[in-house]
């Protein structure tokens, strides 16, 4: 599985302060498993990726975000430690792979984006060979020409484009694209469930979801934090604690990203849920394969 | 377009006599202009790769030949310099890319291969995006998950398996794979032309296409030279001629990689040759789409 | 030699707008043979690297530039095309490397920064190694430990650093470097000349040399262009034109840069001149070797 | 610290049975925390290399080793999977990195070679900031201009090479290395230990040293196996285990490389052994600093 972290703030943060500094951050995590607050997860070396919202439009890109991807490992790599250490931005995200599927490419590493609309993705889905033609079926033609690599989850942010009324849109039927995908599965008798951790945003609201396809499994973890501080500690190492301060800040991430882990909360499974800065969140329970 | 060898010899010749070192070879014209024979072709260091078949069979590749890909250009990788000094191969493929569609990674490099097959493709398919998906659609569940990367090359390269009878038959109609591109272009009112010079090897016999969809228009150059012989240059520089002695072995490339121009033979527009060792070759003319 | 522009504006300019959009920019120069205006360059695919001075000032990196580098080649780099759309700044470095010394890695790609201080170079130090102990044995403990890669140019930019009074002193005898590295080549008996085209900013002023040590031969081309302005072509293309209104712009390149060559100034041979966003520049005249 | 294997056999054995398919290879370790024989040893991603010695005398290399490096993490490498299932050698260093000083690059990646001469690097040399001056003074012009990292392992393979009476020689002192870097240490007041397990191979025979320059403290691991034997367990998974049958492979390692732990001798530390494929291993002890 990957390490994920979603940010979204009132004022542009560091993204040093985010990714590359703090003890537990997804990127030190994934390096040393001694920090590591989840021992079963394996070693995310297979690439990374990160995506932000600036306040430079661009002709090309105009309100979409930047991307910045490597095939070295994130906790090594200079310039992903120079950028982050001089680029602010109010939404982040950020994602450590551990390959499932798809070659060690940076066309396989997430986010994506799409016009203004980024995405990622932890999890995978169940036997996705089978049902990748219908998947591929199902879009439009210029849908159909977004991706360029062979990741299925690549594939999933296609799918979730396609349901969206248009990608400029702010209000959709959150459940389609697993409706979808369930039944894609059901068509093809794939059983073994699918783990769509799915993470989109326009560059103003976050949507994430904790689901898995069958009832009987557990779904990949899913947490959030409010109001979070990075300050140095007393040993000179840098971390993240909660802030006593009420700085609107939002984390979402695949795992506790602070020392203190209990005051991470754990979404539920099989939840959507719309994360605005005011942490204040909608959640959409969506329905499961079986 | 890019620049493309493919050799055929009786006794295996080290990688670095065809590649590394001539000062002609593939990869020296793509690095220095001043040594291009032909000056119109751009720049090649959109990366490279190398097949070739050797003499260990393995558990997991059987008689698959060896590929070594890269991202950076070839003249200037450490890796490549090492082994082709280190290797020495029958049949040998080698493949200097110039983008003209799919992003820069390893899954978009020349040749690719399946089972004991390899193919590369110096040219493009025009227009591919029109036609993509029906060309999915004509593949088998087996080869419609082939292609790792994103080029219109490597979807060439699942349609031409798709023609043969099975992939281990040495006998096939070797323009039906043509045929069925020109009916997609057809059918999608593409009138720009394709170039399609293909080359496909199963480790023993070289089948080589020159080939572009429209009359009017020139294929991207394909040469050949029988019994050439590599020799230390007077001034100290490696150099490749023609051999008076007959050592059997054949070079078809996209280029002269010789100083003596003149020893290359054109092969004739919408042809389709079988190389063999003995520099005899059966041609087949193709039909052109108008 | 490889491709350098320096670039220095009283309003941040979009990196896009100086290195991958214009159709002359020393990234698509590099790239495509039939836009360059200097055809005697050889290609320069060898990896590039962009440092620019931005508005975050981080705890670990304060004013020093960001640096974004990369091994593959800068034409075709999504990396870049992303983040100079996405990034302005008021003083930009471009280095296009066309390898002379040292292996393929970001460590030797150019420029490389100190504190606030950056610095590139577009020649070579002649027989480097024959000067490269005592190079280092006049460096201080704390330089000699600065560079990481192998190349000539890191190791001339320690030199160039160890003349400073200190790294934060906006001045120095600008010589010295240059009388160091002669004295250098005349006791190793060096004849072979050195081509010391030095660029070097500390965020606020750029200094540029036209240097080579003998005076019989010609120094690598240095070329100045005030008030550019860069605009979408007619036919769709960007370009670049020197500006009626008077922007205040100031680059300095190896190469023009715009369709009008006649443009561009040449700085005259073995001089050094510190550019100010004023366009009014101070030249020093160096001395040669013999 | 980095995992490292040293193999020498009287047949020729597969890469792939060493490096990529044992489920207990350094690269599986490496990439699998649960895999992991030793747990207290972090991740290795950081880059990883394989030497060996073939068949082919070139007229660049000679009998120099081929190399492969590279600096993306050895589990997820096409090429390597390639290369490993086609090659095979008697003689083979493999060693998977975990930074601890220098940058990643493939110029920082062991192993590295002069001549026919192979050398390789587990530990780390205390505080190398401060003898590295001193160190590259007592080399030769020659070998000064070897090394193109800046880790402190390649400078330490330079000095390894100045003790040999010349590159060509079998004997020579084995204790000078260690002597001349103790002495070093001395002379710059450092007292943490330096962690000296070398490997050294002239492509006949493996010299290895599991070296610590205190004697409070412990060296790094190592480990030998003699006569192993590569062999599909009943799972499906590849594993490797002790053969009955006397084939004569000598593997010394960081780690065991089998399930069997106990198959694995402990080399003594301070001990330098010179392994012959015969299994009689000639021991040498060596000083400690303090």
């Amino acid at each position: 599985m990957c390490r994920v972290v979603a940010v979204k703030s009132t004022t542009p943060i560091q993204l040093a302060h985010l990714l590359t500094r703090p003890r537990h951050s997804i990127i030190n995590q994934a390096f040393d498993s001694r920090l590591r607050l989840d021992l079963r997860r394996p070693i995310n070396g297979d690439g990374f990726g990160v995506g932000w919202y600036g306040s430079v439009v661009g002709e090309r890109l105009g309100h979409q975000p930047c991307l910045f991807k490597s095939i070295t490992p994130a906790w090594n790599n200079s310039n992903l430690n120079r950028i982050a250490e001089k680029t602010k931005s109010p939404l982040v995200f950020g994602h450590v792979r551990a390959t499932t599927a798809g070659s060690l490419s940076q066309d396989n590493c997430h986010p994506w984006s799409y016009e203004k609309i980024m995405f990622m993705h932890n999890g995978g889905i169940a036997e996705f060979d089978k049902i990748k033609r219908k998947l591929q079926a199902s879009l439009s033609d210029e849908l159909f020409l977004v991706p360029q690599g062979n990741t299925d989850s690549e594939w999933a942010f296609a799918l979730y484009l396609s349901k969206l009324p248009d990608v400029h849109a702010r209000e959709f039927s959150p459940a389609k694209p697993f409706e979808h995908l369930n039944e894609l599965a059901r068509e093809a008798n794939i059983t073994e469930p699918s783990l769509l951790n799915f993470f989109v945003t326009d560059g103003s609201t976050i949507v994430a979801s904790r689901y898995i396809s069958s009832k009987y499994d557990e779904a990949a973890s899913l947490l959030s934090l409010c109001h979070p501080r990075s300050e140095y500690a007393p040993g000179g190492h840098y971390r993240m604690s909660k802030s006593d301060k009420r700085e609107n800040i939002i984390m979402v991430a695949s795992e506790p990203l602070t020392f203190e882990k209990a005051d991470w909360m754990e979404i539920k499974m099989n939840t959507l849920i719309g994360g605005h800065v005011t942490c204040r969140t909608q959640a959409v329970t969506l329905a499961m394969l079986k």
